[in-house]
């Protein structure tokens, strides 16, 4: 298949930090994926040990043609090492290499490679240019689009990054197709999140394409990713610094970091603490009378039929409601030690709130009792 | 003696980024230092163990009548600790005390503690708002001024870190009379710099008054402070991000971060280094025929009365030449491994180029060897 980028690439306006998003196939190593990009004598491509043997040779291949010096490192893969350890290996790889003010970094693979490349690139002599290669679902629906760079700390997710748009975002189809079946379980995740936020026709298009997503139709995936995008974009055009709207993309993801953090990172995808956390607050959402039953019951069993865990895990087995309500007052979404949601007004409209406490813990006694089966 | 702010503040225009410098007595602790602050319900002084009995208290009383909660994290002192492990420190105070993204953080200290509370600014978060207080003559006239914030590498100098404006600087003259001599002089270095990159007359005024300001008059170092940030808030102004312009407050920066490194951060103060630093770019500017020999011994007279070293380091017993060039090549104004230099063009003009190797192997020789005293 000699199909490239068939499609018109999405935009994010944001002035002169706009940028494009090209979704099609082989942009991996198409030399055309590199035109306009700015010079530089280097580059750096910033991978994983799983993801660069399979696919950080013809990316070097390809960037060869255009920098004298393409210098890659691998980090450790998974949530786990979302730090500043492997941070560091980035920094390290720079100097040792003599990487000046120029280099670019190339970011290729999920989620947890994107965030780690783009703050390295965010901080590395103060900015250097990055561009974006989501070798996941997730990084290509979410992630990979937005600016927001970020590692760990022990005592929340996320919480120390930095907004740094990249110069471009490539998602190559092609490479979902080496992505283990967990993984594009937790990337549609994040596709589920954008209909009850942003569009329930997508939803709509979501239940009835599920089937063709997890078989991996490249149709379904591309249109999926796209789509994806295409909100993002909007959202992210409109709030870059998440003063507001933007927060409305953290939908599940309140409950899903308490998930994250309280279980070990890694434990848990992101992914899958996120469906589990969506149907937590879609049920938080039901208790304030914002949405009914039936869109509960309709999330509930898209998230199930995506492969993803729909009840939540024990995570103190003496005060699990307790230890819920203390992850979540370190999400950033929180303020003066107030938890703030992300709930759906009504199918298709976010909006941030708080919540009662005890309305809260009945949620989560519902979540993670499995007493979700009788909603 | 009840003075506050007797003058009109110095502004940094940068757009929504725009802020002043308020220069003065007594601001450490008078509430009108505060004014117009953004609210919050949590405030963190970011301070170092030798500053931080000296002036936390204060600080921290009048921040209690407009926080509710007030925290005070000390860092270790010196260059030597301006790594991750310090940082940390900060982002640790941050999640324990569970601050949040209207959090203000105060930088009171000098320019390590100023360069790594605003980098821990930029980052916690990806972003809350920060006040320095620099409490050191070289923070005053440079460090806490135009939002660079760093923290180092072992293979190099402010290698990771922001540009992240602060909310406002405060510099409290009265501060200045705790200071150590010799951290006075290294302060000396950085406004005795203003004079060849912009303003002569401000020169010839730092060479009339230097009996004055070692012995810390107040009002020449008033002066001395204001006309320095005046210079840079016009720099920065122009070019926040260093894509040209700004690069010349780097004078004597390219062959002191050298010095710098090579010994050990720590070993000689970063004025100290930037001193000599100086006299090394002036000599290799006469070696370009730029300026005449005259310049260079008027600066490196004026750089030996403010108790600086002339004399540069011997870096490398065997091989002092290649050992510094190697420093330098991993400087941020390097450019595809070639070292630039700002130099002065004309007495009051510099600009940023490169030099020919045998030129500035030269100029080293000389330098390290003492040989300056010929010159």
């Amino acid at each position: 298949m000699e199909v490239t980028c068939t499609h018109p690439p999405v935009r994010i306006d944001l002035g002169d930090r706009s940028y494009e998003i090209r979704i099609g196939h082989r942009l991996l190593d198409d030399p055309a994926s590199l035109d306009g990009l700015p010079p530089s004598a280097s580059a750096l491509i910033v991978s994983n040990v799983t993801v660069a043997p399979l696919y950080a040779a013809r990316l070097k291949a390809a960037l060869q043609a255009r920098y004298r010096h393409v210098h890659v490192v691998e980090l450790p893969d998974g949530e786990a090492h979302k730090d500043w350890a492997s941070l560091n290996l980035i920094f390290d790889a720079l100097l040792e290499n003599a990487c000046d003010r120029k280099t670019v970094l190339f970011a290729l693979g999920g989620g947890v490679v994107g965030d780690m490349a783009g703050f390295a690139a965010a901080c590395y002599m103060r900015g250097v240019p990055f561009v974006q290669i989501p070798t996941t679902l997730l990084a290509q629906v979410d992630s990979s689009v937005g600016g927001k760079t970020a590692i760990n700390h022990p005592l929340g997710k996320n919480m120390i990054g930095a907004f740094y748009q990249p110069l471009r975002v490539l998602c190559d189809i092609d490479t979902l197709s080496t992505l283990p079946q967990r993984e594009l379980s937790a990337g549609l995740a994040e596709v589920i999140k954008y209909g009850p936020i942003a569009d329930m026709a997508f939803f709509d298009w979501v239940e009835e394409y599920m089937p063709s997503l997890l078989e991996r139709s490249p149709e379904a995936l591309s249109h999926a990713v796209r789509r994806s995008c295409e909100i993002k974009a909007q959202v992210v055009g409109l709030d870059e610094r998440e003063s507001g709207l933007r927060a409305i993309l953290n939908f599940g993801h309140t409950f899903g970091h308490a998930i994250e953090a309280g279980m070990g990172y890694g434990q848990w995808l992101h992914g899958e603490a996120v469906g589990c956390g969506m149907v937590m607050a879609a049920r938080l959402s039901f208790a304030l009378g914002c949405v009914d039953e039936d869109f509960v019951r309709r999330l509930t069993d898209l998230v199930r039929s995506a492969g993803l865990p729909v009840v939540a895990p024990v995570l103190d087995g003496q005060d699990n409601v307790g230890r819920y309500l203390q992850l979540m007052r370190v999400d950033k979404k929180a303020e003066a030690g107030a938890i703030r949601f992300v709930l759906i007004e009504t199918p298709g409209r976010a909006a941030m709130r708080s919540a009662p406490d005890d309305l809260v813990a009945e949620v989560l006694r519902q979540s993670c009792l499995g007493d979700h089966e009788r909603v």
